[in-house]
């Protein structure tokens, strides 16, 4: 202690400004660029002293026409291992070369902002310990959610509290994808054409849709909520790719929508607590809060045992928006650098397992196509009793009437009997529990096969501890 | 800066645990207690030594038989100078003797945590002055909206961006009345009675319905958002108690509900920047997020340029809630002085004056009430007109029909003509026109009365910003 607060008042007496190194300069960059230009007396008056860029590393110099040519260079270590540079402002992405820079930066002692999910989720220990030797700041707010404070509120706010879950919508891309195919009726591929043409999809989506980003931001969030450390390999990860027009629309019938959710849990359990982190669409009630969060923005609640509810709301991605929250954290930063002073620290004590997916407790939407005939049910029911699934509520759609459109496809079966399916909302189960029946339902005689599943999430105790909101 | 960093080396040093005096120990200090005892080993691993009760502070040590009895003291002026007191925690609420006491522990480098207020509201400078020259630490998250963290957001998060607005309910005693009075249609005092009853209303309810507790965390919100310093008498201030079952009816006719909220903003004008602060009911439409914030809970929007808006929701009183902002700031206060460190410091450098009510751009709804003959309509249109007050909306009710109940009423004039109703919604103006206008209206011949005045909020501006929320 005594050779961090040594080193944190020999630090402060030389700064005068605080000299700043910008790593990559695209859509984020940019913004970062302009708001500190824009806004250097106010950023001066709130930090103590003026916040200099000493140089941005890039790839392409010529592309960066708004940009002091002065201030760009190709030689991103060269800038990290400058004298003068007090904070490395990190929007690069992905693993390599920014996880050595980092490291390189923070085990001499300059502060890092980054906003890489990606490197955080897969790296966050190595890049922690680092800091933590060295005494150098390491945050990272712009990673998860954009704009919206949420890591700062889950690591400080909530320092004192117990927090059990942290549950929303933290991709933007998807959120969209999902919000048209809603609205619309529109199915995924022509959503997601959409998404790219309107410039909320990338030309390759899937870190986006295959839920890779959102996987990297809920093992930040579980790390930070539950003093933890997980990393993005730890978390279950379903995507959207084969959330068909069908789904939305039998979600609509139930009265839910489909959100690609990220959820982090403690579990306690009777050999200690484990913490479930996971991604995958789900239906929730449309009366849910975070069903009205539509297009590009997220919405994330916490659960805390002392605060209960709360809910953050905003833009999750966009160069200005995620700008605010890089800025705010190098605010941070070079406040610390000038007066004195330290961010929070890594408190990655309690070394919880991961829960096995298997045994999450979840519920689930099944629509079973069956050959409509006497017993059908019967046979359906026995087999979620078999796996000890209980039914929460079960409906006949088509039949007798045999409204299926599918109803003549060929190669199901072809007993007798007309076409129905039934649509069967579970109970909490254990997830392997609700994977078997699933797949023993589609070796019935009577079931011509499983249409659809999804996850329902929200009907239970979230919505009831929301109270408030309708 | 040298002195600063000095201090905090030479203060680190000798911490091997974080001795906290407690003020005041009632509904939240309980909760305080009982935190702290059941979380001791996550906290001290989170902050990195041992937090320990010193003592507590209160009037009448009998009362509290749940309290170790001997941490109670009624010396509290003596615990705050107790040499081993590192944090003094305040909850006592009022502003003497809260004020010297922490004026005497932040002048002696104790750090400071504090849910009062009413005191930071008017004493916010001198205690941020005390805290600043001595290096000390001041911390109130628990005064605004209980367990949201909002303070820590826009102090902090939002440090590199600029706020321009803040809005949202931070009073939930008023708010349960209001939504009590929409979904039973009771009036003002039934719904007042039995929020008493259910323990949301104190016994003295004049500092909620009167809007004097909202007010001052509009002056704190105001202060920390734009970087100024308003104290609670320069917030505009009107409570509830002059709702009626009638103003909650044209409302819902309008698809509204009527909230109370705190607004404050930025106002850029020709000669520099201005300041607003106020609190009052007024009708939002009940597709804003805002209007399904119903009951106790608490909700705030903040939008700032490169962010875009924000909400913030959750639980804005309650002991256990409360106490989980305080532990909070708590926390931060302690790791600092335990690895060295401070926390953010008072950055009014923007000295804003504040802008009069008069010239804060509005919407009205007004009822008036009329005798119901030619030209009653073109009589009151022109009074608006000769404000400068642009219509937007006007309906007629009752009228030939002779609907109202009150057509009878004797001492309106009796003039020949059945009586009407105009409902009116006026664009945006300054106050003081709409003011002017309304008494304009009562001297009219063809006007019996104006029924009721409620300031129309979120058509504009802010629910279109918002996008996602529907």
């Amino acid at each position: 202690m005594s050779k961090d607060a040594g080193r944190v008042a020999e630090r402060s007496r030389t700064i005068d400004s605080v000299k700043v190194a910008l790593l990559g300069c695209g859509v984020v960059g940019t913004q970062v660029v302009r708001l500190l230009r824009e806004q250097s007396e106010e950023l001066a008056a709130r930090v103590g002293a003026p916040i200099e860029l000493a140089g941005i590393a890039v790839r392409r110099p010529q592309r960066h026409p708004d940009v002091p040519a002065e201030l760009l260079t190709t030689d991103a270590a060269g800038l990290v291992a400058r004298p003068d540079v007090d904070v490395v402002v990190e929007l690069m992405g992905g693993i390599e070369p920014a996880r050595d820079l980092l490291l390189d930066a923070l085990k001499n002692d300059r502060s890092v902002v980054s906003a890489n999910k990606a490197l955080l989720a897969e790296e966050g220990e190595a890049l922690a310990t680092a800091a933590r030797e060295s005494g150098a700041d390491l945050y990272y707010e712009a990673s998860v959610a954009g704009a919206i404070p949420l890591l700062r509120p889950i690591q400080q706010s909530l320092a004192g509290d117990r927090i059990r879950r942290v549950a929303g919508i933290v991709n933007g891309t998807t959120n969209f994808i999902l919000s048209a195919m809603e609205s619309t009726g529109a199915g995924y591929a022509d959503a997601l054409e959409e998404a790219g043409r309107l410039g909320y999809a990338e030309a390759d989506p899937t870190a986006d849709v295959d839920g890779y980003d959102a996987a990297s931001k809920a093992a930040i969030l579980a790390s930070l909520a539950f003093h933890t450390r997980v990393t993005a390999s730890d978390v279950h990860r379903e995507g959207i790719r084969d959330v068909t027009a069908t789904d939305i629309a039998s979600a609509k019938a139930l009265g839910c929508s489909v959100k690609l959710l990220a959820i982090c849990e403690q579990v306690d359990g009777d050999a200690g607590s484990t913490v479930s982190a996971r991604v995958y669409p789900a239906m929730i009630p449309k009366a849910h809060p975070l069903a009205s969060v539509s297009g590009a923005f997220n919405a994330v609640f916490v659960e805390a045992d002392a605060a209960g509810p709360l809910m953050f709301y905003g833009q999750g991605a966009g160069g200005p928006q995620t700008a605010s929250a890089v800025l705010g954290d190098l605010v941070a930063a070079a406040r610390n650098r000038v007066i004195g002073g330290r961010g929070p620290r890594d408190t990655a004590y309690a070394h919880l397992s991961v829960q096995p997916m298997g045994e999450v407790r979840t519920r689930y939407h099944v629509n079973v196509d069956v050959h409509d005939r006497a017993g059908v049910l019967a046979a359906v029911a026995s087999v979620f009793a078999e796996h000890g699934v209980s039914i929460a509520t079960v409906k006949q759609e088509g039949g007798r009437e045999a409204e299926s459109p599918d109803a003549d496809d060929a190669g199901h079966g072809g007993d007798a009997g007309t076409d129905a399916t039934l649509v069967v909302v579970t109970h909490e189960a254990p997830d392997a529990a609700l994977r078997a029946t699933v797949d023993a339902l589609s070796g019935l005689d009577s079931v011509r096969g499983v249409a659809s599943v999804l996850r329902v999430e929200g009907l239970g105790r979230p919505v009831h501890a929301l109270g408030g909101a309708q």
